[in-house]
């Protein structure tokens, strides 16, 4: 059996231990904080060891037939217990580590998992889906204190491609495969699954699948959902399979139930996915706009021209600024097309000719470019590089977080007609919240994916934080925001999930029938309600 | 108050009157029933005068509040006791009714259907939710025993465009609205939901929402879903409205539940729909085939190029000869594009290379061509001729029928990997099986849609029949060819949803812990087993 891929991961911050912010790296993050924010203390606080910790015993233990799957090693157990999420990360950091998992569990097969969830019913244990665990909304966290005991099921030993079609271009997969892992196996077949969420190295195709996760394509096909062709599901009431059908006309879909439901209806153990060749021809543009309601309106246009950029990501001035290298106080909208069928020189011709109808400027366009290797992932261009800078992201700020500093996201979608009001009370929300609250802040905000109804805004919050109430400082910042997002009847998450940070305003926005509805399905397929309990929906609330 | 759409409406066979064939039109499309088929006997068969059946009193009256919405004309009653599929129509034409609703209700506002929804559910009548009643699966027909009585619930007052999102480009619309009516109200804002399906005239935009309506589109958003941004529906358990998003990573899609339901379990009342420009540039090719094989693997291509045309659709030999008028044995793929923001040259320009890679000849390429009108649906060009041909189908369909032919389709969508043996084992059952019934037949295959992973074939089935036996003569034809979808795992339909027709096969699909969810949604959100009954599910099955 090979190791976990947990050993060598942070317990508690982001990704592998030797990837964290060398020194050099750290001080020149400090550097650029302390010319923003000069009143910052930046004091660093290590992280504790997870000896100092006083991590209870396990309060059950599996079945001697189980046992084997089962680790209840400290280290694991605390790796476990949360996700990702800043005041995930600063709670650990600060060893406030609440309820762990008492065992983690690892299925070698579907019946493995059949048999733990069997267990689990009877002995009234709450069992938590686990994935890579790269939740940003309190997804995997043990946040409840009824049951007798919690397991996390790590499904990280069902990590195998299964099946290649490549006439229809899919293959089967199993759930607790990992974004590089999946890629490589799929390599000698000349087919991409091309799914980059900015967790990729970290994240499984389950938990893609089980959280809506938004990857590479700013455009058309953003969510996993709709690469998705059927799935099968272990649910403590049993087994559940759908055919595979490129589309439907019969009945609600299945699926669709599945996708989304974070565990807690059932276990996703492997799935159908549709597959593409890998990109040939790529094409990209940078473009600066002065005037961010200009970049706006040209996005949209965009959006709704029927080109289906793979890359149409706008940043705000603030944004480029921090995260591009932008001083100019332009907002810049990076704009690529990329195809392993055609040339994309007409979609780029048109592409630029909207950006220049809307003010734009482009300072270089590599119009049209041919290519003939795929290099979206490989570091090899400025692309790249960016993409490299992006992946770092988690990394610096777990280190700003060392040094007592707020550094969270949030994002939405919305329509067009909304967002200006919209992101107008978000800002002078978020800046009068971050100066009651911490004295000064910084919010920026980026469209990370576009549609022809409207964007997801995501937004970026950077302020110094009081170190002993980081966690309250945030969530009070957020939940400031977080009711702006209702108040214009926004979506509180346009692919961070639920969980159970995000509970109070989706439980807004469900409406009430879809809620029973829920609740009944939840009843139906997890009678004992062991799934991850406290995610999506409380059955208890719809008898 | 106006008059009821079904004024001028033919009771027992499709759309108006006025529209049937005309006596030249009849006596063309027996001479080439003779031709190919020379032993069919061919007899006339008027349809019964509604007087002359024996239809019985209603078994129930709304209350004196709701009485004011109902109607017990007779003929209004027979209207509305089937849809409009061959065995529906055939059943008509030979006297046999079977159950006929009580009444036919409509509603004039939300509050309206809540009230029959109540009273319903507290007297035991089963409610038939109907839009335009173009159901070719049994989807309103009131075929059950059980209930105190049973009132069809005619959506056709509620249809009007509320509001108009130019910036979004989305419109809020009541459910009852017909296709061309929706059109016109929207003419002004220069948008268009540009779904049209074949029933278009005759089908409504809750019809197409409650049973995954597939229209224009061959590729990308060809199904009604995709365009549907938000939902508003009565349930006997109450009102549930969603939010207006363009995407969402909160939870499963309320509306993905509702869409497809086919009225089992609540009434679209209104949507927010996706709407878009109308098209200003245009290009489109028809190309033909020596080899049908050739012609699957260019359109393959085609799907998974990332093009995305407007039309892709091939045609087999014999439904190149009998809808096109192609007499050379070639397969026949047309190919469109179109759009409202760009030229469409590089487009077709690809596809057009594409076809010639597998072999495909284009007599006359129209590459490019830049329109400034839309004329999909004027009947100004040479696409608008085969649509309107398109669109004389149905009426010619009944035609033959009262000359004692079987007449009708299947559809289904598979993967490409599967397309062949599939396809091979439907046309060899086909013949099989039309000769044990009928002695001779022909069936027609074409793709009304294809996806990256699979088409959606279509085909038609004609065949001599004999008078007295026509339902039951297609129903085996229909059973053996259904069972043969099941083998291959292929969908029992891809937009002609499930009804009461599809019902076994659906049955055999849908996977069980799914059967079981629907039917706890369904005790849920229709306590009392009043909607539909019969449709999608049992929930006595699933207790």
């Amino acid at each position: 059996m090979t190791a976990s891929v947990h050993v060598g991961r942070s317990w508690w911050g982001w990704g592998r231990i030797e990837a964290a912010v060398t020194a050099g790296e750290r001080e020149a993050l400090l550097s650029r904080v302390r010319a923003l924010l000069p009143t910052a203390e930046l004091t660093l606080h290590e992280a504790p060891e997870p000896s100092d910790l006083d991590v209870p015993k396990p309060a059950v233990a599996l079945p001697s037939s189980l046992a084997k799957l089962a680790s209840t090693d400290v280290v694991d157990r605390l790796a476990h217990a949360r996700g990702k999420a800043y005041r995930d990360v600063v709670r650990n950091l600060q060893g406030d580590i609440g309820r762990v998992p008492d065992a983690v569990v690892r299925p070698t097969s579907e019946q493995d998992i059949v048999d733990v969830l069997d267990w689990a019913s009877s002995a009234d244990v709450a069992v938590i889906p686990y994935g890579g665990g790269s939740s940003v909304v309190g997804g995997v966290e043990p946040r409840f204190d009824d049951h007798a005991g919690v397991v996390t099921l790590d499904l990280e030993r069902l990590n195998h491609l299964l099946e290649v079609d490549p006439v229809s271009r899919a293959g089967l997969i199993e759930a607790g495969v990992y974004g590089p892992h999946l890629e490589e196996q799929l390599r000698s077949s000349g087919l991409t699954l091309r799914h980059f969420p900015q967790s990729f190295e970290f994240s499984t195709l389950g938990g893609w699948l089980a959280t809506h996760s938004a990857g590479h394509y700013a455009t058309l096909f953003t969510h996993i959902d709709d690469l998705c062709e059927s799935l099968r599901v272990v649910s403590p009431s049993g087994m559940s399979e759908s055919r595979r059908l490129p589309a439907s006309g019969a009945g609600p879909s299945p699926d669709r139930l599945i996708l989304g439901s974070e565990g807690a209806l059932g276990v996703i153990s492997r799935a159908w996915m549709r597959l593409q060749l890998r990109p040939r021809w790529r094409g990209q543009i940078t473009a600066h706009f002065a005037d961010f309601n200009a970049a706006v309106q040209a996005t949209r246009m965009i959006a709704q021209s029927g080109l289906y950029p793979s890359n149409c990501r706008l940043l705000d001035a603030a944004e480029a600024m921090l995260n591009a290298g932008v001083r100019t106080g332009a907002s810049v909208l990076a704009l690529a097309f990329e195809s392993a069928d055609h040339p994309v020189t007409a979609w780029l011709d048109r592409g630029l000719e909207i950006i220049k109808i809307h003010g734009g400027t482009v300072p270089s366009p590599a119009i049209g470019s041919d290519t003939t290797e795929d290099t979206s992932v490989s570091g090899a261009d400025s692309a790249a590089a960016w993409r490299s800078a992006f992946i770092r992201m988690p990394y610096q700020r777990d280190a700003l977080a060392q040094h007592g500093m707020i550094v969270e996201t949030l994002e939405t979608v919305t329509t067009w007609d909304s967002f200006d009001a919209l992101h107008e009370e978000l800002v002078v929300t978020a800046q009068r919240v971050m100066q009651t609250v911490t004295g000064f802040g910084l919010i920026t905000c980026r469209f990370t994916h576009v549609y022809p109804d409207g964007p997801a805004p995501y937004y970026g919050v950077y302020a110094p934080g009081r170190w002993d109430s980081l966690p309250q400082q945030w969530d009070e910042i957020k939940r400031a925001l977080s009711d702006v997002l209702s108040k214009h009847r926004a979506n509180i998450t346009h692919h961070h999930a639920v969980g159970r940070d995000h509970r109070p305003w989706y439980d807004q926005q469900r409406p009430d029938s879809f809620a029973a509805a829920l609740a009944a399905v939840k009843r139906t397929l997890d009678p004992a309600g062991i799934l991850n309990p406290g995610v999506l929906i409380d059955p208890m609330q719809f008898p």
